[in-house]
């Protein structure tokens, strides 16, 4: 755990930016109303619709990812439905069954490159509602999408409004997990092409997202958005029976409060993304082989099993899978606060693969 | 929500102390290894151990009350176990449903002034096993008591020793909630007879219990100590399953391992009751009744109707309950924020009472 | 276990009446369509409508009766609404917790001989209205009651009205469990006053209920009514989730048709409150203290300790509760076999009680 | 649903074999204990205990299969574990998320005519172990396959040896869903090469299973058997909590008690099997192609979608999938209740297919 070491593990391997720690010292015993209904959380809650361009938007701050999933999931589907996603998204996978634990399947579509394909998202509907069987099946209550996936990739403007208008056509809600939004909203600016979506187009094309702040320079929360006026009935009081109410409401909504002062959350997602594709485009160079092309702040190389043992040594980065025999997919992943120190430092202990060896 | 007002409804309405905020601003982009496995995690583990006297306790930081609650309670009670809990417990009223949620009956017994009774305690688990249609009921799994109760209340040490012997002899975990436990252990300290617990004497006569980080001090955390080498297997899946795994464990930790140094976590409390007692003094002494005499930092007085308008202009205190037709149970609470000059404001604000109309 | 001794221990305790079995047996080979959809289950529907005077009901026909409460309060609760019903209900004690397995807390009213009181429940909810922390706590979502209840008695049709009047006034349904439904109609016929309700008056004063036929003569089911138009969204889907679909729906459909054929239903259960009202008073002119004066078929009588041993031998009767150090309050329970040789033999069995010992 | 049709949908359209019902008729009126606690459940117990060559083995009476399903897997599975099952198994698809309501992730294989590879098995135990982050998801606690499975194929011994050895290599039990259970052992019997597991065998290498009743000629209920003294704790609790236990244990007691006198349970499981052999070999002969070859009771067939209206018209089948534009996967299903009659009429019913149609 050493701090010596190069660290591109994930992006949560910080506190949180200077500005949220600053400003929460200048204020902190000031008093403050619990449970969010407090200034703080309006002022935050004000720059937020600004900047998704929905001035009628319910927004609502909870504290991690696998929480938030869980309760959005749990208050938005009826009892009865479950929740599509790809196999490979984090409610899927990752979340240790917390979707479940809330009485919820998870039915899983192909995923490719970490998305779902519309056409294979109309099939299942098709198909499950043609099934003369499907009152003793799982009914699709929720569409679940990552931006950036688990996978670093991206909905094109295009995808993202082909499944809303599916989920509109089902009268089922679309869920974004922008646990990582930030980075692609800077992917989004980066593209000459403009082919990913904005945060207003985001907001426009989905009915409820979350805009991450855990992995996003914040200490900790996560800005749940309602866009359609479609927070569900009591949800103060579903969100505590979830175990998932902040009594200081206040101090996670200062965090996106600051975030979303003078572009903040924009810079810092910026750094991040600048440093992956300077990752990138030194380790195509050198000769390593992308496992695919991510835009976003999470880049994936399949490198040879007996580089592992030495580069372990020295840099903190994911094991992701097994490749073929002699190769592992590993992940780098840059953070808000990632350093040029770093990056030379990483590039400079990586050693060139030669071509026979890849 | 004007920051003019005095502020005495709860102890969650500042941010945290400095010496916390300050110490994440300095550290703030040092690397952490995330979900507990870090350094930080380390050294605040090794600094509550020592300050409970129990080198062999397992430690574990969650982020708020009811979220703690629901995962020791589900975890730690086989599923067709239910917990025992005052009917005016939190666990019983307060959460939403939170116990329910996750499939588990409370069972309640009287309270005492927010406390159960160990003779109560027994007839009532001699009385299950007693009947004969049992297997058909839920069974007692677990006994919550609060310290303080939700009344300011404390249980003495023989108290709380006679619970755990109970607890004992029928191999169910005394499970002990100290989301104000600060407070509780001030009071401790301030008690001429010596006869409420110590740390080291609530970890040795409970199972379970949490120190409370939200209501003493930090930005949110609750420290939870299971002192008998009984934390649930598998416990970080079973806190990933329930939405309470916090990816930055170390932010958490960071802030109980500040607590726990130099005695800021009893320093802090100590202001909290201290000022607590001056007001409980005071306002006796302007003809205010008590509704019980708490000796922590919660204050139930017994006020006439017609005072509340004009209190609720100035100050920010809890309505708890209506005592009588023209009387209401209004609570007045400290926090380690607490200072001399709110308090002295507070009294100046209070009228005398006179006795006609107390 | 023997057959030797005097059943009066439960209405469960035989099979089924001769004509179901016997109709069984002569349609034994034939096919039917499963889960429901089949010409039985639309015939026994036609007769409960007919039989209830409500020809819109929707009848669902559900195994027993711990599964039926679980699965009508589970789905016609809000995931944050809980079911207030009387601390002796049955759902508050004797279903091992099933309510809260699916997830909703059972909310507790006093117990007056097992009947909840109107202005009870009126304060109940105004209390909870009242509390500006009730956002923090289960929402009243249904209103539970048991005709008969668990101790015999009934509602009065006044007594229903008025409840359901609340219900209406607050916009959650009242749940009637009619587990032993037969019973509470034989001691309405009976009743000179004519207080108590009708099966009509039952259905149109409730909002859900069920007909009993587990202790009423079938072999297994309750037929559950749904008398608003008010069935759940996709119920077929729920009943299925909660494990209690049957697939042969037609083999507890027939058992309704018969019941309600030819007024069977009502006729077998004449048969048990007949014997129920000749042990009654036989036993009050042997001397014996009645618990409460029950209608029904339940009969409780408050014995001396010392004769329970040879009551043992000869008799199967329920112990109910401890009266004092020296009695008991016991159970015996008549059904739709009771025979008039076995009442004969009971009442032969039980000694006088001297006034000097009751 | 006129019963002039010629009925091939499924196992469960006739009630119940005419000795099950005669005896109850019988017996209508006897008296016996609640709730499995009487002689009827005890004969049972040893007639299956003797049937299995397992005198040690617990058994339990429910009363149908996806009851049975989530209440075996949810009592058997910690909390935080998940059951491993085929992606066609009845409780992936066809129990309307029953699992996943009692907070259990299904982890799915791929199905090989509805069987699970023990390599594919081997594999995913081992990945999910070598996966870093295996505490981020649900652990396999359980596996569960059908036998027959949903496509009336058979696992054989070696291959249900071969599972159970990687089930107590990884100390997680192997659950045998057995809801037509009799139909495997029929084809075991007709098995020239005694390549499928007979009763004993069948005991011998799972830890739970059960013997179906519903589709094989009861009224209701299935027979779950725990083969290894491994009966959860307080299974009684956890049956009433899951709304699962039967007041009238007797009555689904009797049934099995009858199915396993006299072989009658071998008896009418070989009839269904005998006429759905005849059915295969005359369909073959009629050109009709096998979507697959099942030894038992159902049979699968693609036939051209031209001739589905007319089929429908007369027959009584069902639709299982689409085979492709033009085609159409129907299932036959023959039960205990099948006669010669109906089978000759079916094949009479069913036209030729000419080569260049099929």
């Amino acid at each position: 755990m050493s701090s010596k070491k190069l660290w591109f593990g994930s992006d949560y391997q910080e506190f949180a930016h200077e500005k949220i720690l600053q400003r929460m010292l200048e204020v902190s015993r000031t008093h403050h109303s619990g449970y969010g209904h407090d200034d703080i959380t309006a002022s935050a809650t004000d720059k937020i619709r600004k900047a998704i361009a929905n001035e009628e938007a319910d927004i609502v701050f909870l504290t991690g990812g696998t929480q938030t999933n869980q309760t959005i999931i749990d208050t938005m589907c009826a009892p009865y439905e479950g929740v599509i996603a790809a196999e490979t998204g984090h409610v899927s996978v990752h979340e240790a069954g917390a979707i479940e634990f809330s009485g919820h399947k998870v039915l899983t579509l192909p995923s490719h490159e970490g998305k779902i394909h519309a056409d294979e998202l109309c099939s299942y509907i098709d198909t499950f509602y043609a099934d003369a069987n499907h009152d003793h099946m799982v009914f699709p209550g929720m569409v679940y999408i990552s931006h950036p996936t688990e996978y670093g990739t991206l909905y094109t403007t295009e995808e993202l409004k082909k499944l809303h208008e599916i989920c509109e056509a089902h009268k089922i809600p679309l869920f974004l997990d922008g646990a990582r939004l930030g980075y692609a909203l800077a992917a989004a600016r980066n593209s000459e092409e403009k082919i990913y979506p904005s945060l207003p187009e985001i907001a426009a094309n989905s009915d409820v997202f979350y805009i991450g702040g855990t992995k996003v320079g914040a200490l900790y929360g996560e800005a749940v958005v309602f866009t359609q006026k479609n927070q569900p009935a009591h949800f103060e009081t579903r969100i505590k029976q979830h175990g998932a109410l902040l009594a200081k409401g206040f101090a996670c909504a200062l965090q996106f409060d600051e975030l979303f002062t003078d572009d903040l959350y924009q810079k810092i997602s910026q750094n991040a993304v600048t440093f992956a594709m300077e990752i990138k485009q030194a380790l195509i160079q050198k000769g390593y082989r992308l496992y695919l092309d991510s835009p976003t702040n999470q880049q994936f190389f399949i490198v040879p099993n007996d580089m592992l043992d030495d580069l372990s040594a020295d840099v903190v980065y994911s094991y992701m899978e097994r490749y073929d025999e002699n190769h592992t997919v590993i992940r780098f992943c840059t953070s808000w606060a990632t350093t040029k120190e770093d990056v030379d430092a990483l590039l400079a202990q990586l050693p060139p693969i030669l071509s026979g060896n890849s």
